[in-house]
């Protein structure tokens, strides 16, 4: 499964593997795809640094790749503390009346949120990239728009390629504008932070946008189908999340969480504003449903809404509050019924492309002998 | 372009076109295509014979289908005149204010709605049916669910083939259950009535649910390679509504709708309860805004709302009342600029699956001959 983009990178499939998990990341370069470590769980530079090392010690020496959550603006001389101090105290409330009502216990004392999310602030993006830029990354790729023009080139000298997240043609134009490398597309089925334009209609857009600019699809792709779909739309590869959530390699905290992935249909996710204030695609739960219902105080604007919930999102997750318990994913979710190595992943992605063009070429008329 | 089906109904190309002009219809099966006529619009018998008539004069041979909107539950002893009752009062005047509030001129004296939306009454659906049955088609398709067990064996008396849409997997099961023949899995991207599970994901589920039943894709599919993906996904064919809106056969009403068509792109639409209290995608407009309000009404359910806002949907059609003026469209409508024919729009189709082919062999490392 070879396209220009994964000629230049060096790897055998295009296929783009994003996960918090080191050890995901790893085993997916090491099954000849292109592994991707999402920095934004990272608050201390020391632990990134300890899981690149990881990854390096366990890459067998093929390519890989960083995505961070920098905004393209700087806003100058915000603290976190401005940044909750905007926080309205009746969605303080809410927040606690809710827990109460599900009988959510209280951290120990002394105890911090593991899933505080401040890798969206600029300092913490920027303390990041000074460590990543250490390690012999090849691709750098930014969850919420471009990055700043001076990380580009910084990328650029050390011949890191830079991907950006689209999710509509006219953003994806901007990014290229820009001047980064690569153009994830990301579908409004994809999980995490999307638009309303679906795979179908938006990778082809995209292409098109900024052509000859190499687009990933993501949104939606969890077999090899899914794969030669993507690619027959004109992308040079694809991105998936979801899927590497339920492999054996991936460290989910939570037991229940993965009785809740395996036993949820495609129609389970929800566009939710509830995890970060903007929509973002995950696991329906009674947690977002309050969020997301007209008679409750509705979530506040990112990055307010992050730093609201990320207390109670930890409490839930340790206690496995099953009505609350939830975690971004895509509607691919339906897919994803048992545990799986990330090599049996791939093994079933490359057979089902495969099976996938032979479908196509037998409805062409052509010869399916490779 | 052959699947199993193409050959079974004995066409050229498995694409199958939904629309609700003769002319498209009939153009498209001559292209060699599958020409389905939606029945929806028609109120008297004498309306649809003739439109028939007219297909049967210019389809040269080729075969055609029928579309219908009918509960699988018959609502006895219902007339249009109890569910009128129903309708709330100040919702009448929501639509009178709003009307007001735009300009829009009454209909003139002793004029009916030509939008009225009846064909889903059971009675009229069996109307059509009685007619349409005198008529060499060769596929019934029912947008609301599958249809009544009778109708299903009337139609497979005559050798033809039942199809029903469906939004799940689920769905998608119970139609099998039911008896129907092809499952047209209708994406959330696609125009009019849809549920929230995108093609990429939906095609392969519904393939899998009801295998060996024949699937058919819709929703997002408006060029050669969005076809060649909806096949890759395990689709015997594709289900086109949209994109023949603008072409030369067609007979929209309103050349600022048209405008407003070329105009609008993939983000654009809104799937909405505005037209019939289910959600259906559409152009956005301030009038689907109005009813999507959360200060607002808010949209009654079906069938009241389709009584309720018909002869609104006239008079703005009518008077071509800009800010209101709308249609049911899908995601695709981005791609839809300019007027084309059917037979160009059929050979852009086939030209550019052919070419999506090629591209997904060259990735996959096989020879592109054919």
């Amino acid at each position: 499964m070879q396209t220009e983009l994964s000629k230049t990178l060096g790897v055998e499939h295009a296929v783009f593997g994003f996960t918090p998990f080191p050890a995901v990341a790893a085993a997916i370069s090491r099954a000849g795809g292109f592994g991707v470590l999402g920095a934004v769980r990272y608050t201390a530079p020391d632990e990134l640094k300890r899981d690149l090392d990881w990854i390096e010690a366990h890459v067998d020496g093929r390519p890989y790749g960083l995505d961070v959550v920098m905004p393209a603006k700087k806003v100058e001389g915000v603290t976190e503390a401005d940044v909750e101090a905007m926080i309205p105290e009746s969605h303080r409330q809410f927040v606690k009346d809710t827990l109460t009502r599900y009988g959510v216990p209280e951290l120990a004392e002394g105890e911090t949120s593991g899933w505080r999310i401040t890798g969206w602030m600029e300092q913490v993006a920027r303390t990041q990239l000074d460590v990543a830029f250490d390690y012999p990354i090849k691709l750098l790729a930014n969850a919420l728009g471009s990055p700043p023009t001076d990380v580009i080139d910084r990328a650029h000298e050390q011949d890191v390629l830079v991907a950006a997240l689209a999710g509509s043609a006219r953003h994806a134009r901007k990014h290229a504008d820009a001047g980064i490398d690569v153009v994830v597309a990301q579908g409004y089925e994809a999980g995490g932070h999307t638009g309303e334009i679906a795979s179908m209609v938006l990778t082809p857009e995209v292409v098109d946008a900024v052509d000859p600019l190499p687009v990933l699809a993501a949104g939606g792709i969890g077999s090899g189908r899914q794969v030669a779909a993507a690619l027959a739309l004109g992308a040079q590869g694809v991105w998936l999340g979801s899927i590497w959530l339920t492999t054996t390699e991936a460290e989910l905290p939570s037991p229940r969480l993965i009785e809740k992935l395996f036993a949820a249909g495609s129609g389970d996710t929800v566009r939710s504003r509830a995890l970060t204030g903007k929509p973002a695609r995950q696991l329906r739960t009674e947690w977002t449903d309050a969020w997301d219902d007209p008679e409750g105080p509705g979530a506040l604007p990112m990055p307010l809404q992050g730093l609201l919930v990320a207390e109670a999102v930890s409490r839930i997750q340790k206690y496995e509050v099953e009505p609350l318990l939830g975690t971004p994913v895509g509607q691919i979710v339906g897919r994803m019924n048992s545990e799986r190595s990330v090599q049996a992943v791939f093994d079933d992605l490359t057979r089902g492309f495969e099976k996938a063009v032979d479908r196509v070429n037998r409805i062409a008329g052509r010869s399916t002998e490779q």
